[in-house]
C-alpha cells in the first residue's frame, strides 16, 4: 500500500494539478488561514491576571521544577538566574520575565511549499490535525482497532486535502505494524510526500529529532543554512505535570532551538489529578512549567521562536477519567489566552472530546473546545479535527465532521459577513421589494448569491421529507462517504523528483543503520 | 392520557415534595437561571453600529411598514408621530427613539410559581424549549409524524423537569389530535397544570390571547389587578417579513400591552428571501419590522415591557431551504445585540439547526447557535432545547441532548471556574504534593472533588473498553433512554386544588361556548 501511495504520487507532478481540480471529492473553501477578529473572552480582570502570574511564579520561586537533563541543568546554571539544587531548578520572576521577552511574539513556519507558510502569533489562527493516538475506528471496521500505516496515510491525506488544516501535527495516528526503530522514518517519508504543509517532530530521543529535522531540510530542499534561517517545522513538548521535565522531551527541544525550529511546549494538567483541582492553579502550574521551556530556549537562542500551550482540562471525579470540552476546559482555555498575552507570547490550544464514536456528544465537546480556542485567541489549534476518546482514538469520520466545524469558523472570521456599506446595509433593496414579493430574484441578490452564504459540504440542508428519501443518512454515515471519496479521489502534492529519490535514500540509508534506539 | 395526566398531578401536592426528589431520573443542575459575565462578541465597531441603525431607521422613515389592523393604524395616527398612507406606517428617528426609550431596559415576568420568576434584561440568560414545530420525530416511533397532545404533554414535562429550561414558550409541538378552536385551551391546561414556569400566548385571534391570560391570572390565584401590576406571562409576534404586521398579530401584541404583560416582537428575515441578502441589511430590516411594534406598544402603555427578537439566518442559495446555526446566523445575532444595547431593549435569540435528526450536524449547528446567543448578550434563548428541520420537528432526544448543552453553559457561567483567590491558585497544593505522586488524595482536592467540575447526566466519559461492554450506546439513543426515564417518573409541580378546578372548569365553558374561531 505504501508503495502504491508512493508511485501514484511521483506520477502525479505539477502537470497533475488541473486535472486534479476536475477531480474534486467535495466543493471546499480555500486555503486561507483565518484572521481572528474577535475580542478574545476574558473572564479574569487584571487582578485576576497578576494572581495567576504571581502563582506561577511563586511555583518556580519556592518550589521549582525538576530537569531530568543534565545539559539543560549545564545550560540554565550558565545562565546565572537560576538556583539549582540536584534536577530541581528554582528561577527568580525578574529572570523568568528578562529571558520570556527575548522570545518574539509572532512568528512563521514555512513548509516544503511556501504557500503553505503559517503564521504563529498576532491574530493569525491555524488548525492541525489530530495527532498520536495509538488507535483507530471507522465505521466500515465498527470497532476501535490498533493504528497502522495504511490508517495513518490516509488520515495524512485528509490532512493535506482539507484546506482548512494549515499544518499536520504528529502522527494522526501511531502506525504500530511499523517497527518503532523505523516508524519516524517511515511516517516523516509519508508526511513529507503526501502533504505539503508544515510538519513536527516528536521530541523522543536524539536520533529521531535529528533525522526529522534533516528529512525537512531535505523536502524543502534548503541547505543547512537555509534550514535555519527561520522555522521550517516545530516540535510540541509536554512537561511530565507535576514540575517535571523528562530527558528526552528537553533534548528535542534543545536541539530544535540550536537550529531555530518552531518550539511549543504544552503541559498536560488534568486539574485533581496532575494539578490543583481549582482551574486557575491548574492554569499557573501549566505556565510554571512551559515558562521555564520557553526560558531554557531563550538561553539557548535568544530570539528562539516559541509558543506555550494548553491542555488544562478536569477529571470525572467519580472515575479518574479525563473529561474535554467541558466548562471547566473553556475556562482554562480562556484564562490561559489571558496569560499568553501577558507575557506575549504564541498560544496553542486544542480541539478535543472525551466521546468515543462521532455521535452527538463528540460534537458539543468538540464544538465548545474549537470555539474556547477561538475565544482564547490560540494561534495554534491542535487536533483540530479527528480526535475520539481524549485522544486515544482517531477516526476519519469524526476527522471530516469536525472539518466541517473549522471551515464554518473560517467563514465566521470573514469580515464580509459584518460589512456595514451601503450596499450592505441595502435600503435600496429593501426599497425595491417593499412588502410585496421576495429577494430572490433582484439584482441585489443575484450579484452575490453565489458567495454569499457558507456551503457546507457535510451539513444536509434538505427537509426531512428529501433528507429521507435519499435514504436518511446521520451525519457520521455522511462523513464515512465523503472520506472514502476524498480517498479514492486522492492526489498527492507535487514534489521534485530529486528531492523525493533524496527523501527515500535518507530513509533507506538510516533503516540500514538500524533507525532509533527503542530503549526510551 | 390527558385524564391519567391531571389525577397524577391532582394527587401529587407539597407533600410528595420529598419523595419525588427520590425518584429523580437524572443528577442535574439546580434551578439557577445564569448571569452572563462574558463581555459580548461585537463584530461592529461605532460606525457599524451606527450603519445598521441609519438603515433601520430609513426604511422607517422612506419605506414604512405595512400595519394590517386598522385599531394599530388608529393608535399609531393618534401619536402624531407617524406618517400614514392607507396601511403603510412611516415615522422619524426622533419619534422612534422618543417611544423606544419609554420602555425599560430590564422587567421580570412571574408564572404561579413565584420562585421560577425570571428577569428580562441586565446580564440575565433564560432559556425556552422548542417552540411551535407542527411534527414529532423520537428514535422508538423513527419517522416524521405529526404532534399529538401526548407528545405536547410528554414534552412540557421535560420543559417543567430540567432546571436549566427557565420559560415555557409555545406549544412544544402542535397537537393536531386537538381541534385548533379549542387547542389553546387544552394545551394552556396542560403548561399550566403540568408546568409551573413562565408561559406565553400565541396571537391567534382574540378569544385565544385573553382565554390564556384569563388561564394564567387563574393559574396564578390573582385578581385582575394584580394580574396587570406586572407580566405574568408573554407573547411572541413575528412580523410578515419584509416590512408587515398582520392582523392577528397585532390584535394580540396590544391585548398584551393594555393588560402589561411581556412583549417580543421576532421578525423572521432570512436573509437572500425576504430581507436582503447581506447580513447586515437583514438584520436592519429585522430591527426596523420590530421596532414598531415597540412604538406602538409604547403609545399604548408608556412603560409596556419589550424585548426584540432576532431570528435572522440566510437560505441554501442552491435551494432556497432556511439554514441554522451558520456562520452568517451567528454574525447576525451577535450585530442584533449590539444594536439591542444601542436601543436599550432586552433581546430574545434561539437555539437552532437544519438537522432532521439529532445527529452530529444538529449539535454543531445549535451549539453554534446556543454560543452566539450568549455572545450576543441575549436574555430569552428561544427553542433552546428539542428542535429538529428548522423548525418543523420537535424531538425529546434533541431536547435531553440540548439540555446538557444547556447546563454546561449555565456551569460556563459560574464564578467560582476563574476565581482566582489564594485558595485556587492553590500554590500550597502545589507544594504539598511537589513533582511526585497526584492531586486525588490531598486535602486541598478532597475539600472540593464533589462540586470543582461539572458532572454531566448523558455525556459518556468512560473509556471506549467500558462504553463498548454498557453497550456501545451513541448519544441520540442515551437521550432517548433518559427520556423515558424521565417521563415515566415525572410528577407534576404542585397546584391548588381549587385553583385547579377552576383551570377545568374555565376550559369546561369556553368549550361549550366553542372555542375559537378557526378562521384565521
Amino acid at each position: 500500500m505504501a508503495r502504491e501511495t508512493t508511485r501514484r504520487k511521483r506520477s502525479g507532478g505539477r502537470a497533475g494539478s488541473a486535472e486534479r481540480r476536475g477531480s474534486a471529492a467535495i466543493e471546499q473553501m480555500p486555503w486561507s488561514p483565518p484572521i481572528n477578529t474577535d475580542r478574545p473572552t476574558e473572564p479574569l480582570d487584571e487582578a485576576g491576571v497578576q494572581a495567576i502570574h504571581d502563582g506561577a511564579m511563586r511555583i518556580l520561586e519556592e518550589i521549582g521544577i525538576e530537569f531530568l537533563n543534565e545539559e539543560a541543568i549545564k545550560i540554565l546554571r550558565s545562565s546565572g538566574g537560576c538556583t539549582i539544587d540536584g534536577e530541581n531548578v528554582r528561577m527568580g520572576r525578574d529572570f523568568v520575565m528578562e529571558m520570556v521577552a527575548k522570545a518574539p511574539s509572532q512568528w512563521a513556519i514555512t513548509p516544503r511549499n511556501p504557500e503553505r507558510q503559517i503564521t504563529i502569533g498576532g491574530r493569525h489562527l491555524n488548525f492541525g490535525n489530530v495527532s498520536s493516538p495509538p488507535s483507530y475506528w471507522d465505521m466500515e471496521i465498527g470497532k476501535k482497532v490498533t493504528g497502522t500505516r495504511e490508517m495513518c496515510q490516509n488520515l495524512l491525506k485528509l490532512s493535506q486535502y482539507f484546506n482548512c488544516i494549515h499544518f499536520v501535527g504528529g502522527y494522526p495516528v501511531e502506525p504500530q505494524d511499523v517497527h518503532a526503530s523505523i516508524r519516524h522514518l517511515d511516517v516523516l517519508y509519508d508526511k513529507l510526500t503526501l502533504t505539503d504543509k508544515v510538519a513536527h517532530a516528536y521530541c523522543l530521543g536524539k536520533e529521531r529529532v535529528e533525522d526529522v529535522m534533516e528529512m525537512v531540510r531535505i523536502a524543502g530542499g534548503h541547505t543547512d543554512e537555509e534550514f535555519e534561517a527561520g522555522p521550517k517545522m516545530y516540535t510540541n513538548i509536554n512537561s511530565t505535570s507535576p514540575l517535571k521535565h523528562d530527558y528526552p522531551m528537553l533534548d528535542g527541544w534543545m536541539r530544535l532551538a540550536r537550529r531555530n525550529q518552531g518550539l511549543v511546549v504544552t503541559p498536560f494538567t488534568l486539574a485533581g489529578a496532575m494539578a490543583p483541582v481549582t482551574m486557575s492553579g491548574a492554569v499557573a502550574q501549566s505556565l510554571a512549567e512551559g515558562l521555564v521551556a520557553v526560558v531554557l530556549a531563550q538561553i539557548i537562542r535568544p530570539g528562539a521562536c516559541c509558543a506555550i500551550g494548553t491542555f488544562t482540562s478536569n477529571v470525572d471525579m467519580k472515575s479518574g477519567a479525563p473529561a474535554f470540552g467541558t466548562p471547566e476546559y473553556m475556562r482554562a482555555t480562556q484564562m490561559t489566552g489571558q496569560l499568553a498575552r501577558f507575557y506575549d507570547l504564541p498560544m496553542r490550544a486544542s480541539g478535543v472530546c472525551a466521546a468515543n464514536v462521532p455521535d452527538g456528544q463528540s460534537m458539543w465537546e468538540t464544538s465548545n473546545s474549537l470555539w474556547s480556542a477561538v475565544q482564547a485567541g490560540a494561534h495554534m489549534v491542535y487536533h483540530a479535527a479527528g480526535w475520539l476518546e481524549g485522544g486515544l482514538i482517531a477516526s476519519p469520520e469524526k476527522f471530516v465532521m469536525d472539518c466541517e466545524i473549522l471551515q464554518q469558523i473560517q467563514r465566521y472570521m470573514d469580515p464580509m459577513l459584518t460589512a456595514t456599506g451601503p450596499d450592505e446595509i441595502a435600503v435600496d433593496a429593501v426599497k425595491e421589494v417593499g412588502d410585496q414579493g421576495h429577494f430572490f430574484g433582484i439584482q441585489h441578490t443575484q450579484d452575490r448569491y453565489t458567495t454569499a452564504f457558507y456551503q457546507p459540504y457535510l451539513s444536509d440542508w434538505r427537509n426531512f421529507e428529501a433528507w429521507e428519501a435519499a435514504g436518511g443518512i446521520w451525519t457520521a454515515q455522511r462523513a464515512h462517504q465523503t472520506y472514502k471519496d476524498i480517498i479514492s479521489s486522492y492526489e498527492a502534492p507535487p514534489m521534485d523528483e530529486t528531492i523525493c529519490e533524496e527523501l527515500a535514500a535518507f530513509v533507506a540509508r538510516r533503516k540500514s543503520e538500524g533507525g532509533a534506539p527503542t530503549d526510551f
